[in-house]
């Protein structure tokens, strides 16, 4: 039986839309309310989370769609999934719930349990975890891994504080705090608190007017597809940027302690990082002793056809630190080697230490994936929809430039000529019943659930290929 | 009938303490295996929290206690209250638990009644909310705030971002990226991220090793006790700091937009501010155009008796920006003037935009103190206790100094004479039975729940004379 007749016996078979512009009269209404007191601004409709069920999302008018986006790429399973429902119901969820942990402090009973759920999904080489509480917040945590054991190394392991540190630290100054990079890449995105934003460089909106650390970003290969007939272009533009890596990493006026890609930039565009550049970089930082980051804060949890992106580059020795957050509903980074637990306790703290309502979330969704074989079948519908998309590309080679995701399950992705044409072909999809994402300035980002079936993506190829005819 | 009696019938009696050392064998085990996969060398013991109930917490060796720490001073109503296991089970939270939002884009329906209900408990004078994760959260997304309120101020208002700005945002740099900084105290404790860090001045283990914005620390009074005998020499404290505030702000190296403050210093030391204090910075911020922010994540939710420990202060006009996290399970920050609203979308933005789990949990909290006046209880029965501990005081004048917390509900604290004292104190109170805080480098905080009363204020004290005389 698929996946999807499994969960969602009662999913709806096709979209329906019934007002003539979206949002509906409805969510306008209900949107105007919640205004008042909530910047809804980016609202693109009021949702009915009661009526949504599988791969279709409902909204407060009663137009069905079928969810292409899904949250940000955050649901995992589909809408209203019957065993997250269990796992939300249980006598370990309630209290979860109730008696939330200082989880460092007053761990519960049943901590250890919900987190090795979790572990057995982390990725290949790694095996410990410490959480936080979104994707942001994991990179930042990472990042404050990466400063005490880059500073760890060069104050030498069992060293103490310096007097001098101990008081500068108090007035924000080096050698307590000292100055210390994370380098990243342009049009990368890994959230937009403060350390996350400086790494962040995906649009102006999303960081202006915040002060900034002075940290550098070198340059994301930009690939030509598809990638099977551009191997020698891509291997020296993989080059090209791979010096740039090592130009800001030795140059630059900071030392840089830390480094963090996304094995695919998400929100920067769907921008694919070769298995050569991500094991260069591995090479590259173990050369210069700099801790090499991955975020799979979107590229995880299966989506790719991988439970995490970058397991399709085979990275050795693995990398330092793997965040997570997303469709893992929980967030926080997978280690490895002990030295990243900090020499003293209370230095990697916070009071919650973590959501443990969301682990255990975290822990069903991982189970029902490894259960459900859900990684082959996002792998197998990813190629047919892939296939799809090729067809549509040869008919209409300008609405679907630069198609990419080959091989990498259902985390699909391609260009038009401009944003307001982008934009348009969201916006009639949205009206044909389909809630598709884009990205960057000119990209359609496909981010459908692990519940994704053929079925679905006929729906979305149909109204794809209309949508397009009418664009 | 007591709250107590209502919500808790089978609440245990007394504490009863089986093993003879803290942690007991049982938690030891558990803690070595949680250790093997995450940093579980703060943990006191390991928590049964199925079995624990009202204000008694249990751990792993079925050891039971009264909870005055209550997980960091975030449990508002104490263990398993059936209100919020209640909460817990409604389709509402089913739905948040199952099909997380983003909010920004995909909001519930749910979503603005929610929030109706959260803001039905918001300090006097704001009505908008914007929700946040955790206290660190809280605090930066109201630094965001202020920054950008700040720079459309300067920019004028409508008037759009510069090419410059545009270009500039990108590469970390001024004007895009411009040096504006966050004005706190010393001893202050707002969060452990990187601009949250950065006002953070608690204890170098906090922030040792981690960059950190060149931004400055005012020192926060430190007042003579008990007050009301101290009145001159307090208020010449106030004028003293207030002057270092107002030098510091219009003289340091970075125009200064924002300033953060405890009402109550919480983690540094349950250090008071006054009511001519909190009101002379309101005066002060206005006059030198600062954003004024008032960090209620230890001090809100009902605790001081007043459900905002600021409202004490009755500051008028209201302060900007109040956040709240910690015994609110939510967290986020309130506002009322609508400039605070950004002037586009999508700045104020993540893919969560909270977490509406806990906002079912908040607004449930916030109920069930409004309907059981749990503010006042608190502050009976803080004036219950408070009285209790002056006579220790008299008895014991060396290991109460500096009683604070008088007519501020059961938020009350007091000093040793060293740490070493401090910590033998606390060590000797869990094995008599009775879980509680300490912070800064002397002090012991009392943090029960709201539905503390006179029976269990009675039980800590007679444990806490107990333990004294042994010191």
């Amino acid at each position: 039986m698929s996946i999807a007749a499994k969960y969602y016996p009662q999913e709806p078979k096709v979209p329906v839309v019934k007002t003539s512009s979206i949002p509906g009269p409805e969510s306008v209404k209900e949107l105007a309310q919640l205004g008042e007191v909530f910047d809804a601004r980016p609202a693109y409709f009021v949702a009915d989370y009661e009526k949504s069920l599988g791969n279709y999302i409902v909204d407060a008018d009663g137009n069905t769609y079928l969810d292409v986006y899904a949250q940000i790429a955050s649901i995992a399973l589909g809408y209203n999934n019957p065993k997250l429902i269990e796992a939300a119901q249980s006598p370990e969820m309630i209290r979860a719930l109730v008696d939330r942990p200082a989880l460092g402090n007053f761990p519960s009973k049943d901590l250890n349990s919900i987190l090795r759920k979790i572990l057995k999904f982390a990725p290949k080489g790694q095996d410990k975890i410490w959480s936080g509480l979104s994707g942001a917040d994991a990179n930042e945590l990472a990042f404050k891994a990466a400063f005490m054991y880059y500073r760890a190394k060069q104050r030498g392991v069992g060293a103490e504080f310096s007097a001098e540190e101990n008081s500068t630290v108090m007035k924000n100054e080096e050698p307590g705090s000292p100055h210390l990079a994370v380098l990243s890449f342009k049009k990368a995105f890994h959230g937009r608190l403060f350390a996350s934003g400086s790494v962040t460089c995906s649009k102006p909106i999303h960081k202006l007017d915040f002060p900034a650390f002075n940290w550098p970003h070198a340059e994301y290969p930009s690939y030509t597809f598809p990638l099977a007939e551009n191997e020698a272009a891509n291997r020296a533009e993989d080059d090209r940027c791979l010096k740039i890596v090592e130009d800001l990493i030795t140059s630059w006026s900071i030392p840089v302690a830390a480094l963090i890609i996304e094995p695919i930039q998400s929100e920067g565009g769907d921008n694919h990082g070769s298995k050569y550049f991500l094991q260069s970089l591995r090479d590259l930082t173990l050369k210069l002793g700099v801790v090499y980051i991955i975020d799979e804060v979107q590229t995880g949890v299966g989506a790719t056809g991988k439970a995490w992106c970058h397991e399709w580059a085979d990275i050795q020795p693995p990398v330092d630190l793997v965040t997570f957050s997303k469709k893992f509903q929980s967030a926080g980074y997978f280690f490895h080697d002990p030295l990243f637990v900090p020499n003293k306790p209370y230095r990697q703290f916070n009071t919650w230490c973590g959501e443990p309502a969301r682990m255990i979330i975290a822990g069903a969704i991982a189970e029902e994936i490894t259960e459900n074989n859900l990684l082959d079948q996002c792998a197998r519908v990813g190629d047919y929809l892939y296939a799809k998309l090729e067809k549509l590309q040869s008919q209409y080679p300008d609405k679907f430039q630069r198609l990419r995701g080959q091989n990498r399950g259902t985390f699909i992705a391609w260009d038009l000529s401009s944003s307001a044409e982008r934009d348009a072909l969201l916006k009639d999809l949205k009206l044909k019943g389909c809630n598709v994402g884009g990205c960057a300035e000119l990209s359609v980002r496909l981010r459908p659930t692990l519940s994704f079936e053929e079925k679905h993506a006929d729906i979305l190829v149909e109204a794809l290929s209309q949508a397009v005819a009418d664009l």
